[in-house]
Formats: C-alpha cells, structure tokens, sequence
C-alpha cells in the first residue's frame, strides 16, 4: 500500500494498493477514533460485491456498521436520495463523532460525501472507491456533489474525507464499459499534465494500472493542493466537462460521464485548434487514443443544441465562461471569454 | 448606523441600524462587487411587509433581483423548500458570482442560507433578518439548517453571511408574541455572559431595544469568533435548547422556538439548581423575568417524555450530551455528561 498525503485545510491521506478492503475497518478507526457508529452508503449493485467484507472488517474494528444502499444511476443522485439517507443517518442515531462511509463508484462518492458535509452540519466522511473513475477521480479532492433536474452537480459543498482508501483489487470486478470511463478521465490527466502518463496509458493501460491510478491521483492532488476553493488552477482538472457535461445531460445520462467527456475533450481540442490554442496534430492524436481505448469522440448533435445545455454550467461566472484548452499534449491551460463569444465561435466551425 | 466586526475564516459586518432596508442595494453590492443577479429568498407574510423596498433598493444599485418566497413557518423548513430554492435559482440562471439575500425571520435565513452554501458548492449569502430573534441570534454565526422528520437543524452547513444587515425598523411590525421570541434568546446572553445587560432586558425592553441587540450581537460575535466550528465555548450560546429544541418537537413546533428556549432555560436551571451547579434563587429569578416578558417557564409533559426527543439531539456525541448550566445571572458553563446520568437525574428530580 502506498499513501499518498493530500495537504487541504484538513490533510488526509489516499491509500492506493491491494487488498485494502480487508483492513478497512482499521484504516477507518485510525482517522476517526471517535465513532462509535459507520454509516456505509452505497448502492445495490456495490452492496452485493464488496458490503460484506467492509462490514466485517469494520465490525472486527470494532465499529457499529449500519448500511443504507440506493438503485444504481446517475437519475438517483437527488435530493430524494439525499434526504433518505439524511433520514437512515438519524433514525440509526447516527452522531457527530461517528462517520460515515462511502462506497462505491463517483455517485455513492458524491451523494454520501454531500450527505456527510451537511448531516448535523458535517460529520467525518470516509471514501472507498470501486472503479477506475472515481479511485483518480472524484473520490480525491473533496468534491461532492448531487443533480437537480436543471443539471448535473449544481448543488453540493466542498468537504474534505479523512482518508481515501482505492483498493486495486476492486477494480477487477468493472465490467469492460465502466472500466473505458476511467480510462477516459486518466486520458486527461496526461492530456493536461503529463505526456509520460499519457504514453503509459495507450500503450498498456492494465499493464501499467497500479502506476497509471498514482500517477493520476498525484496530479490531481497537487493541483487541488494549490487551489482547495476551486478558484482557479483547479479548473484544468474541467479539462473535457463543459461540453461533456452538457452530452451528459443532452443524453438524459444515457452518455456515461468518463465517455461524455471523451467527447468533449475532443470537441473542444478541435475547437481550440481551430482558434490556434492547441498545437497542430494533438486533436488527431487524442482521437485515435480514445478509439483505442473504445470510447467515443463524437456525438450525434448539432453544437448549437449543446451549448444550450453548457449555459447552465457551473463553470460560467456572470457573462464569462472558462474553458480549458490543450496546447500539446502534457500541458493546457484556462481561458476566460465572454459565453457570447464561445457561442459564435461554435457556430462558425460547425 | 453601527457595525460590528465578525472575524471567523472570512470576515463580515453586521450593520445594525434605523432604514438600512432603503440602503440594502447598496450595502450589498460592496460586499459582492460582481454579482449581477440578486436573489432574495423570504416568507410570503415578510414578502408583503419588505420585499419592495429592498427589491427597488437592489435594482437602483445595478443590480437585477428574483425572489422566491415560500409559505410561512417552521414545517416549511424542509428538504423540499430547498430543493425549490435549487430550481428557482438554476432557473434564474444564477452563477457562482451571483449572490443569495436572505430576508425574513430564522426561517429564512436557515434554509435560504443553506442554499447558498450549497447552490454551486457555495455562492455569498447576505442575511436580512427582520424579526428580534433572527438579529440577534440565527443571522450571526454562519450557522444554516433545515429540519428533517427525525429533528429540527439536523441537516445545514455553517457558511459565513457576506453582510448582515439588522434594520431595527423592521421590528415595529412584529406582533406581541413574535417580539417575545426575541426576548427569550435575548434573555440567554443575559443569562451566559452579562448580568447587566440581564438588567436592561427585565427593566425596560422596549426602550432599550437598539443596545440590547447591539449587546446581544456583541456577544455572540465574541464567543463565535473564538468557536467557528463549535466544538466548546459556542455551546454557551445552547443555553436553554437541549431541553427547548425536545419541547418544539414534542409540541410538533405549536410552541415557537423563543418559547421553547424560556421553557428550556426554565427546566434545565431547575434541575442544575438541584445538581448544586447554580446558586441558590436563580432559577426564581429567571422564572420572574420571563413572566415579566410573557413568556412560558413550564410545559405539560413529563420530562421523561421530553428526554426521548433530547436524546437525538445534535449536542449528543456517542453516549454524552453536553448541557449549559448557568451558575448565576451572567456566567454560565458546560458540563460533559453520560446521557444516562442526565436520564436518571431528570427521572430523580420530576
């Protein structure tokens, strides 16, 4: 097991190796000495896989486990299902020394982790993620998140885990599609910081999987280290996810999120190297790495209808929105321009 | 006008003053220079009394204010409301720069504070309380909140108001019964930090009314500062609510949370008395002066039946509760107990 620190208002560590599942119960009782009680929250599929050996091991800890498991899917990241667990976490008499667990891929990641900043106005949270996805992705940083029908994670609250623990084994159980979803958000990591990781991963993802997932957890930690609030550098990490997000929503979620911003990791680097941001080259080359991995780069509607989803992002500010484009691959950077002006650019080129 | 320095993580003023509402577009644009849209969230009852004023003050100050206002009263502090809330301001295209005006009583400023802390992961908040209790007591401190089946603010977030404006105008509408809501809470800083402000609250209430809110905020703001989190000292300001929040919950909110609290205070400095922590004919005294402002100081329940509503109490971590026991008017402290222990001495003594 390696540990990697996360130094945010409150540091936390994420613990990345094999068979951590197995020594959960201690990993969790270490960074919360106090809980009497662990709250797990995830959802059904999850529950059969990997509950009961994170059961036991929390119960040979000697935590009390209680366990509140939802219908898998994007469409149950809601309020309803936050308020149901709201409900679990009190009637188990769920108090602010204890804490809670979540377990799962990014949507027990995002609603528990929400669940945990707001219940009794916040309670210790600790991150198990499943898939490839959310072990690089949202388990780190402290992002949690839920939809309402306007979009998707419009509402949430920055809340830092305890610790994380990514146990490599869990992955072996991904189907090969969930699997592709992470390959895509590892695509940009090495898209936006490095180019060695990049290589590593069109070359032998599984191969290269235990150094690919540090690799990537390490980038996004330093950026996040650098700037919690999300303020600012952290928006290259939104590397793909404007216009991702809005074929995820376009989609009604039918587009999965690592495959929606495959696509839209490689709309906006056509884009941008139409607006002579990005190097000659890099657009054809990410295309073919993503057809290597099985994921898509295109989609079948017109920009116009797309940008209207985009309008609701989180990522605009007044009249501005930023965007991140890819100068080669291993570097990119953020622009701000006025939404008006990303509108006419996309409808010029498309 | 006069304003008091709130110095938690970021720092804020609370203006305290006669016409701030006609000044409000102003006051809130220094302190959100790049908001566009402002939007206020309030009750329909305070919609009626202030939201033109402060709507006609927002746009002569360039900004452009939506409102959304709910029905009225405690059992509309819920997960609903917030989630209406959500789709009101996703729909009115608010941004992360945008900023959120909490307008009304404790109602409003709880759960319309909470949406800000959540709405985005977070956007500025300005809170404008118009009742006694909310100025000087729920529009100070960061805390937000709404109420779940199980209990009253056990989900919220704490998150700091940009500015809180208390316009003491607003208080001449308040009807009898709502401005001795006030005076209860007002009634705990005397009893936890300050005999002398005790003294002007029992002796003339009415005619000293501007400096027993500036005394109240005084306080407040002295002990949040160095408590953001609350996690010792802040728990003075619970004088009264272990018991009181039980009696609201048990009257299924018929007593409003001022009553409940002079209940609450009423209770637990009996029972403290008789535990030897509180002199001798303070809780007399206190039985006094609330009469003397028309408030209630018993409630027709056994105190076993109120302790099964303590017993899910925010203020319980694992097995203690932590109570506020007044030593004598104007000092106040808190003990650690085993929630058994409180059972057992509340069953010995009722």
């Amino acid at each position: 097991m390696e540990k990697l620190l996360v130094k945010t208002g409150c540091p936390y560590e994420v613990c990345v190796g094999h068979g951590l599942l197995r020594q959960s119960g201690e990993l969790i009782r270490q960074v919360c000495p106090k809980a009497r009680i662990a709250a797990v929250v995830t959802d059904t599929t999850v529950q059969g896989l990997y509950a009961p050996a994170l059961m036991a091991s929390l119960e040979n800890a000697g935590l009390s486990p209680v366990l509140f498991a939802f219908t898998p899917g994007e469409e149950h990241k809601t309020l309803r299902t936050l308020g149901e667990i709201y409900e679990f976490l009190a009637q188990n008499g769920v108090t602010r020394t204890d804490c809670l667990v979540a377990l799962g891929g990014g949507i027990p990641g995002d609603v528990g982790g929400f669940a945990a900043a707001s219940y009794l106005r916040g309670i210790d949270v600790v991150q198990i993620p499943t898939t490839f996805l959310a072990q690089i992705d949202s388990s780190v940083g402290g992002k949690t998140a839920i939809n309402i029908p306007q979009g998707k994670n419009l509402v949430g609250a920055f809340w830092q885990p305890r610790r994380v623990l990514c146990d490599i084994d869990t992955l072996s159980t991904l189907p090969e599609d969930i699997f592709a979803d992470g390959a895509a958000e590892a695509l940009k990591y090495g898209m936006i910081a490095s180019r060695e990781l990049y290589k590593k991963i069109t070359e032998d993802i599984k191969g290269n999987l235990e150094t690919i997932i540090r690799s990537c957890i390490a980038i996004k930690r330093d950026i996040v280290q650098r700037d919690e609030r999300d303020t600012g550098e952290r928006m290259l990490l939104n590397f793909g996810h404007t216009l991702g997000h809005a074929v995820e929503k376009h989609s009604r979620h039918q587009i999965s999120h690592g495959r929606a911003v495959a696509i839209g990791m490689n709309l906006m680097t056509a884009l941008t190297t139409r607006m002579g941001l990005t190097q000659p080259g890099v657009s054809e080359e990410l295309k073919q790495a993503c057809q290597g991995l099985g994921l898509p780069t295109d989609y079948p509607c017109t920009l116009q209808e797309l940008l209207q989803y985009a309008s609701s992002d989180k990522k605009r500010a007044g009249d501005s929105i930023r965007i991140v484009a890819a100068e080669k691959i291993g570097t990119a950077s953020v622009w701000t321009l006025p939404f008006e002006k990303l509108c006419e650019l996309m409808l010029t080129f498309s």
